[in-house]
C-alpha cells in the first residue's frame, strides 16, 4: 500500500485544515478519509486524522516532511505525526495465567485483523509458553519476585522491549508496574481492567460488582499512567447479567466483554485513530 | 382479569415448589408462568414468582390465603404476598422541572403499558403543572424550603402519599429524602440516578463523566434507603458517547437512558417482578 | 450562532479537500468540525461534510457561495450545499392514530434538541388533534378516501406542505403515497418502518416477527423513494425479545425502538449529517 | 456434581407443576432452578425446565423415571426428557476453511465453559487440521466431491457421526446438506447464519447488506431442518455499521458476532435450556 496517515493535533486556529490539505495536494497526495474536532470554536484544541495516498511514498517522504514542518511545526506550532499504513505497530503483550485476552490478540493478528506485529509475549508463569509459540512467536518467561521490591523483574521486562515495541499491551498481566517502568519502555502502554470504570477501581471488580448487584458488567481499555486505573480511557463496553449470575459467571461473561474491548483499543491504537488529550482520547 | 400474582422468598428446604404448586392446583389454579430461583443449592435463599389463573378469584381468595398461611408461613417459615393481577399499582410521581421521566412514566400509563394508577404528581415546582393536568392527574406544589431542614415540606408530602400509595417514584427530583421521609411514606420508593451506579455516585455525573472521558454514559433504577444512591438496583442500561460530545450533549443523551431505565424498573416492579434481598434484588 | 454547514460530494480527485479549506480559510473561517470519506481511493465518490464559524455571516455569504462556485463547481464539477446552523429545518409530520412517534419528535422539538421548526401537522384521523395543538403547532384533517384513488386526498396534502417544508417525516402514517406524492411535495420524505429492514417488508411485521421466532426485533428509518420499504435506509436499531413476549408485546416494546430510531434520523438530517447515495445513506 | 435437569412440553392442562414438583419432593429432591412458560393460559401449550439436586442420582434415578413416567406420560400425556448434569453433551463440529466459530467453541471447550466433549471435527477442508489437533481433538478431512450428487460424501460423515454424537454444529460448514443428512445423524443439528434472519437469506449476505445499505449486521444460530435457514431460531445478535465499512469491514466484524452468537446457542442447548417448539424456540 502507498497509504500514509498524518494525525496533527495543538492550540485551534484558522487555516489548520486548509494548510495541511493544501501541503497534501502540493505533494499530489489523495486524501482517502480525515476527521476532525475542534473541542472549543474559540480557543480550544484542534485534532485532526488524514489518511491519504501518496505515489512513491517513501521517495516523496523527505520532502513531504519537510513541507509539513514548515507548515505544521513552524507556522501552526502544532504537533504531528506521519506514519505509513505499510509499517505495522510492534506491538509487545504482557500476561499471567489467563488466556481469553492474549489469545483474541494473537488470532486477530494472524487473521490480519490488526495492523501489528508481535515481536514477542513475556508472562510472569509459564502457563502460555506452548499456545503463544504454536503461533510462531517468541515466548519469554520473567517470574515475578515476592515482595515489594519489583525492579530486577521489571528491569529484565524493560531491557527486552526498549527499541523493539513501539505498544505495549497489558493483556491481564496481574502485576502492579512501577512508574519508571512507563518511564523505561518509552512507548504507550495499553492496559485492561475488568470492569467499567471508574467503577470499581482496583482489586476483584466481579466480586464487587456481584455484592453491588449490579445489573451490567463491563470492561475499560486505557492507557497506563502513573495512577492505577486512571489513565485516558479508550474503549469501554458492557454486558447484560442478572441474580441468576454467580461471581464466577461474572467472571465468564466479562472475559469477553474483556476480550473484545481490548482487541478494540489495540487495533485503533496500531491504526492511528487514537490522540490523548490529557485525562481523556479522541477516537476517530 | 382472573390472574393473580404470589410471590414467596425464604430460607431454601426441599418440598417447596411443591408445596406451593399442590396449593394451587387443590384450589383449581393453573399456573401460567412461574420463576424460581434460589442462590445456593445447599442452605441458600429460595425465591419465586408465579402467576396463575383462578375463576372466581374474588370469592377464592380468602380460602386460598388460609391454605397458603398453613402452607407457607407456618410449616416452611417463608414470606409470600398474593397480588390480583386486575389492580393496578397506586404509583405517586415526585418531579421537580426535569419532564423526561415524568412525561414516559405518564404516556406509558396511558398507554396502558404499565399496571399502575397514578393518583397524583408532587413536585416542588410549578413547571410542570399543566403537562401533568393534561393527563387528567391531580397535580400539587409543595415548594423546597431553603435552609437544612426540609421536615416541613416533606411533612406535606407524607401527608399527601400516605395510605394513597403503593409505590413512590423519584423521577428526577432533585431533593435528598431524610430516612424520616421513607418510614413516613410506608411504602417502597424508586429512584432513578443519572449514571451507571457505583461510578458517578453524587451530584453532577455528566460533568464528571466527561471530565473522566468514559465512552459509555448510564443510568440506574434503585430502591431507596438511606444511604444516598446505595438502594438495591433493579435496572440499569447505558449509551455509546464519544469526544465528540459535550457534556451537554450527555446529559440530553443520558435523559433518554434515564426515561428508559425507569420506566422498566416501575413497569417490572408494578408487574411484581422483583424481590428485595438485602442489597440486591432479584428481577424475574 | 454564525455557524453554517457545506456538505460536498461528487466524483474524488485529489486537492478537493485542499480546495474547500482553502476557500473557506480565505473568507476567514475557522472549521468547527469536518468528516470526510471517500467509497474508494481510485476513482470512487468524495463525500464532506464541513462545520465552519464565520463572523457576519450572512454578509460574507454571498461572496463565499461565489467562491465555491468557482472552485467547486466549476473547476472540480462537484455538488454542494451551504446552510446557516442558525436556520431550522422546516419539517412537517404526518400521522394516523398511533402517537408514540409523533409525540416524541414534539417533545424533543420543544427540549430544542432538534434543529427543526414544525409548521404543522397532517393526519388522515383526528385521534391526536389535541394533543398536537396543546404543543402550539397546527393541525390538519385530511381523511382518507376508501378505494384505490386517493389522489384527492394526497393533492389536498400536497395543497399544505408544498412551499412550507424542507423535510416531511411519516411518523406512522398507514397509508400508502404515490409516486406523485413525492414529486409533489418537493422534498425529501423520512418513513419509519417497524422492523428491521430487509426482514419483514410489508404489513404486519410483528405478527410476522413472532410467527417466525425471532429474538431480536428491530426498527428502520429510510428516505421515502418509489419503491416501498426499498429507500436509503438512515438508521436502524434492534430490541431483544423472548418466547415469553406475545405479538402484542412485540408492537409495545417495537414501540420504543420506532419512536427512538426515527427521531435520531430526523435529528440527523435536520442537523445536515446525511448524504444520499443512490441506495445508501452516509451518515457523519 | 448430583444435578439433573427435567424438560417437561405437552398440552396445558392445571396441576402439571404440582405433579412435577410433588414427584421430585417424594424422592428428595431439592429444586435448584425452575422455569415454566405457557403460551397461551386457555388450551395452550405447557413448557418448564427444572435444575434439581438429588443425592445418590445414579441409584434413584430409574425408581424416579418410573414415577414421572406414571406422573407426566400416563396422567398428563407429556413429553419429558432427564439429563444428568454431570454428564455433558456429545458434539460434533463440522467445518470448512473458516476458523472463528470452530475455534471459540474449541477455546470455550477447554476452559470447561460449555458442558460438552468434542469426539471430534469433521472438515471438507485440511486447512484447520492442525489447529484442532493441538486442542487433543480428533481431526477428520471428508472432502466435498464435485458435481451434486453429495451423498458419497455425506455418507462417510454420517458414518462417522452416528451414535457418537448427541448434537452436531455446522461451524460455518459451507456445503448444503440434504434432507437425508438430518435423518442420518439422528440428533439435533445447529447451523450459524451469517446474517440476521429472515433478512439476506441464503448466499453471500455481506454483500447483499452491504449494497442495501443496512447500519446493523447480525448473526443467527438455528437448528437445521429440511427448509434452507427456515429452521427454529435460537439467538441472533447484531453489530452496529457505517459507510466507512467495506464488504470485507463487515466480514470481518460479522465474524465476531457469529462466533459468539453460535458458542451462547450451542452452550444453551447442551445447559438443556432450549425446547424446540415447531417453528420456533423456548429459551429458558
Amino acid at each position: 500500500t502507498n497509504q500514509a496517515c498524518l494525525m496533527v493535533h495543538g492550540l485551534d486556529r484558522p487555516g489548520i485544515v486548509a494548510a495541511i490539505s493544501s501541503t497534501l495536494a502540493r505533494h499530489g497526495a489523495n486524501i482517502v478519509s480525515l476527521d476532525q474536532h475542534t473541542d472549543d470554536p474559540a480557543g480550544g484544541h484542534f485534532y485532526q486524522r488524514t489518511v491519504f495516498s501518496l505515489d512513491d511514498l517513501v521517495v516523496a517522504r523527505e520532502s513531504l516532511e519537510k513541507d509539513l514542518t514548515a507548515e505544521l511545526s513552524d507556522r501552526f506550532d502544532l504537533e504531528w505525526s506521519l506514519t505509513s499504513r505499510s509499517t505495522p505497530k510492534r506491538v509487545i503483550i504482557l500476561a499471567s495465567k489467563s488466556d481469553h485476552c492474549l489469545l483474541d490478540l494473537l488470532w486477530r493478528h494472524r487473521r490480519g485483523e490488526i495492523p501489528m506485529t508481535v515481536p514477542m509475549v513475556v508472562s510472569n508463569h509459564t502457563d502460555l509458553a506452548e499456545e503463544v509459540r504454536a503461533f510462531g512467536i517468541p515466548f519469554f518467561h520473567v517470574p515475578s519476585v515476592p515482595g515489594p521490591d519489583k525492579s530486577a523483574a521489571e528491569a529484565r521486562i524493560v531491557e527486552l522491549i526498549r527499541g523493539n515495541a513501539d505498544l505495549v499491551v497489558l493483556a491481564r498481566y496481574m502485576q502492579i508496574l512501577s512508574p519508571g517502568f512507563l518511564e523505561g519502555v518509552g512507548v504507550p502502554v495499553i492496559n485492561i481492567h475488568h470492569s467499567f470504570l471508574p467503577a470499581f477501581i482496583g482489586a476483584a471488580p466481579y466480586r464487587k460488582a456481584k455484592e453491588r448487584g449490579v445489573k451490567l458488567i463491563g470492561a475499560t481499555a486505557h492507557y497506563v499512567t502513573e495512577e492505577l486505573d486512571e489513565g485516558p480511557i479508550i474503549e469501554q463496553d458492557v454486558v447484560r447479567v442478572s441474580h441468576a449470575d454467580s461471581a464466577a459467571d461474572l467472571q465468564r461473561r466479562g472475559a469477553d466483554v474483556e476480550r473484545a474491548v481490548l482487541s478494540r483499543a489495540v487495533s485503533w491504537h496500531c491504526d492511528d485513530r487514537v490522540i490523548r488529550t490529557g485525562s481523556e482520547t479522541i477516537v476517530f
